[in-house]
């Protein structure tokens, strides 16, 4: 990008002791087309610049899900915490057939970026996220301390957080955490469907947005939390594989203090679960985003 | 109605500790129209039956807007509170025009019961709310105690839980509480249309379900609490007027302790702004329903 794009500002409300804001801009990761996302800002009275937590929703949800249902901003509030919500795709790329299902294409990006030519210049949510949004947001003057991110999400997005985690090379993120994320992409009907569609080398590609593969390579310290529940249709579909990532998680030698996956008694896949366990979420990245340097182990 | 109507379970989830179960039942208030409602209970491991909480929503929505946004469940479950969502109006009556317009008919039966000859067969949710649910939960052995009830909700619904709180000549509900509530409906676009055109007298028909009025001519002791936002854009149309609803309660010998009305710098007309307040109201209603017997002042 050459100079930041204008950040337009659709909407604002107030919810507890902050300000929920949403606003567009042309985003050149996403080739150019607009971009829309929701920035939860904490009253903050000091005015130092906050830690920021960014929120990934699933298949078929926009920037809008994660704020109106997740319940996360009394918590964030009195954590002194942004929150950041993406949208899950871009919107109106026009390539064919990008509107055909609701498990891919259009509200369904995966937060990767593609390589098939018909998708890779609009559908580079991993770039979106990971530079775009930071970039833009922090030349707009609002006051995020960017050092301090940590990332979590639901399902696909859950998946995103994950991954965007365990693949950062510049430990972006101090911290993931995921409600339901699918954890096992090249080995479920979702993550399959996906990885063929967008990337050129299709699974085999897919291998690293998958973080089940990732963890079994990771190295580092990690602190990571995941809860799924038994009630989910999905996880009992096999979509979401929470078993496969733990195990990987555990054969690279990873403990429950720094890979805990919690399975959770009749919960289901909806946000009645995640707002359930929201407060504990962001809770758990606290733990790491106020701390004023990367902690160790 | 002869014999309680059969409640068909829709579907179920689990939320914090406790299950939200939406159902479907012929309604006889209703005029033999299906209604749905959302039914929140808590966990409630002593088994005893609990305490009940009121919703009722605004324009335009069902019984979904308050449980998915509300932001409630946490601390009715703490609380050991069921929550009962109804919807907002009869679905499907078939009267003429009754989906012309978002603020009349479908979405905003207005907690009244209808005397114009074309709505009074199916637009009864006064009777619907204080009379029918209440049989009909009970005659499926839903552990609730309704002697212990109370009564909240959000714009038109704050009008009904007022309205419906303040003329029960029973003392069905033990307290009232209400976000950004049509206060003064008489008086107002919303209030107006509804009354002229559900009642056959009108607006001066309309008074006995204008909380303004009502209060004014209260003697026993109320448990009332109400919310509004000064950011409310409503509010500023004129269509809230709470003010005028807590002058009447001054005038008719109210004090802060019986009638509080909270004027909150900022906040919209949104679920952003009753999430904000949520667990104040489930608190303020806590403290009555949790005690066994109706307390005096």
């Amino acid at each position: 990008m050459s100079g930041a794009p204008v950040l337009e500002k659709l909407s604002s409300n107030r919810v507890f002791e902050g300000e929920l804001t949403k606003y567009k801009f042309k985003s050149a990761a996403l080739g150019g087309l607009d971009a829309q996302f929701n920035l939860f800002m904490p009253l903050n009275p000091g005015g130092a610049k906050v830690p920021v937590l960014v929120y990934l929703a699933g298949l078929t949800c926009t920037e809008d899900n994660g704020a109106q249902k997740g319940g996360f901003f009394g918590v964030a509030a009195s954590q002194n915490i942004a929150i950041l919500f993406p949208d899950t795709s871009p919107r109106g790329a026009g390539v064919p057939g990008e509107d055909d299902d609701w498990d891919f294409g259009t509200g369904a990006g995966f937060y990767i970026n593609a390589t098939k030519p018909e998708y890779a210049k609009n559908y580079n949510m991993a770039t979106h996220i990971t530079v775009e949004l930071p970039k833009v947001i922090e030349a707009a003057g609002i006051a995020i301390d960017w050092k301090r991110q940590s990332i979590f999400g639901h399902s696909m997005g859950g998946h995103g957080a994950l991954t965007l985690y365990l693949s950062s090379t510049t430990k972006q993120y101090r911290s993931a955490s995921a409600f339901a994320p699918i954890s096992n992409p090249t080995k479920c009907p979702w993550g399959e469907k996906a990885f063929k569609g967008y990337l050129e080398g299709g699974l085999p590609e897919g291998a690293k947005y998958d973080a089940t593969e990732l963890i079994s390579k990771a190295t580092e310290p990690l602190h990571i939390l995941v809860d799924y529940g038994t009630g989910d249709n999905f996880y009992k579909q096999g979509q979401i594989l929470p078993e496969n990532f733990l195990k990987s998680a555990r054969d690279a030698g990873y403990d429950e203090f720094q890979v805990r996956v919690r399975s959770q008694e009749g919960y289901d896949h909806s946000y009645y679960f995640i707002s359930t366990f929201a407060s504990d979420h962001v809770h758990f990245h606290a733990n790491f985003l106020k701390a004023r340097k990367q902690p160790g182990i």
